[in-house]
């Protein structure tokens, strides 16, 4: 299960036998069930997670009840609330598996070990940030300078997949509109 | 100006003497006129950017003659269209300076060899973009889940200063809403 991330890390960057046997060891492998939590809102965050199989949500429980998921974590993915593990202030958001999920677990009492000696480390995850950054940046425009329907259709012709796999109501959440409004486009799109 | 830079770097990791030497070497300084281009879409981003005085907006031209502004970038801010920069595609974006602004260039040529003469750059950008990811997933949960109204409360809160600096109209386009609302909004707060 460590090959499916050193294969990762080396798409980006060489990464050395003697560096993977450093990660491997530090590294925590965890299996969650479908709806167990990795992270509770007001916890201080101390993980980063690789997804190794399942799908994993970030989300805010707002002030009037909903959930409004931000994020998901799929196969190859990293997740974390990034923000909390910095400052290690607590938490606003929740991690959640949403299937039976796989997971990496690369812990904050292991940070500073690992960032120094697995250097590589630094720009593989320079470029996992970027490259999150690059996709939440073109979400906000999708989110900004679209309407509902056409969000989803660029969403759906982005990610057929993962239409198919998530919850209606979560894909709802994810793209800022009600399930009933996403049920109406999906049955106006088979009809 | 370069030790605008250092300093900021200092922050973050450490940075020694000789890779100071390099990236003073290598980095350019420019100043751009107020309304001045530093990217256009369909260019090919080579660049990244680091304000050192004045203000850089990221912003895309819609389908609907609209200009949607998803990035400010202030003093001590890198900004650029880092997935056009990565992929060497051409950029959906336009990065325009707002007020007279000078800023640090690091050139795509010369990206290879200052990450790798320079490896703390690798630490630096990575705590960079992770900071930017955050604060992106934070805009789009407050887009997401908050009026307009509290939007704009959220928004002059955290930053007043910025709110005073930045015409009306981009505020607007960057907080997801039209100017005349935006203007409402103000006279209410100064009523």
């Amino acid at each position: 299960m460590y090959e499916i991330l050193f294969a990762h890390i080396s798409n980006y960057t060489f990464i050395s036998d003697p560096e993977k046997e450093i990660l491997e060891d530090k590294l925590e492998h965890k299996k969650v069930s479908r709806k167990e939590f990795l992270l509770t809102e007001f916890e201080v965050c101390d993980s980063y997670y690789f997804v190794l199989s399942g799908c994993i949500r970030l989300y805010k429980n707002t002030d009037n009840g909903n959930e409004q998921i931000l994020q998901f974590g799929i196969e190859k993915w990293w997740i974390s609330d990034y923000n909390s593990f910095e400052t290690q202030k607590p938490s606003e958001y929740n991690l959640q598996a949403i299937e039976d999920t796989e997971v990496l677990i690369l812990k904050r009492s292991d940070y500073n070990y690992l960032f120094t000696n697995v250097p590589c480390l630094n720009t593989y995850f320079r470029l996992m940030m970027q490259k999150a950054y690059s996709a939440s940046l073109k979400k906000m425009e999708i989110i900004l300078c679209h309407s509902a329907e056409e969000r989803y259709q660029q969403f759906s012709t982005s990610f057929p997949g993962f239409v198919q796999r998530i919850p209606q109501y979560m894909l709802a959440s994810f793209l800022g509109f009600t399930p009933q409004f996403l049920s109406m486009l999906r049955a106006k799109k088979d009809s």
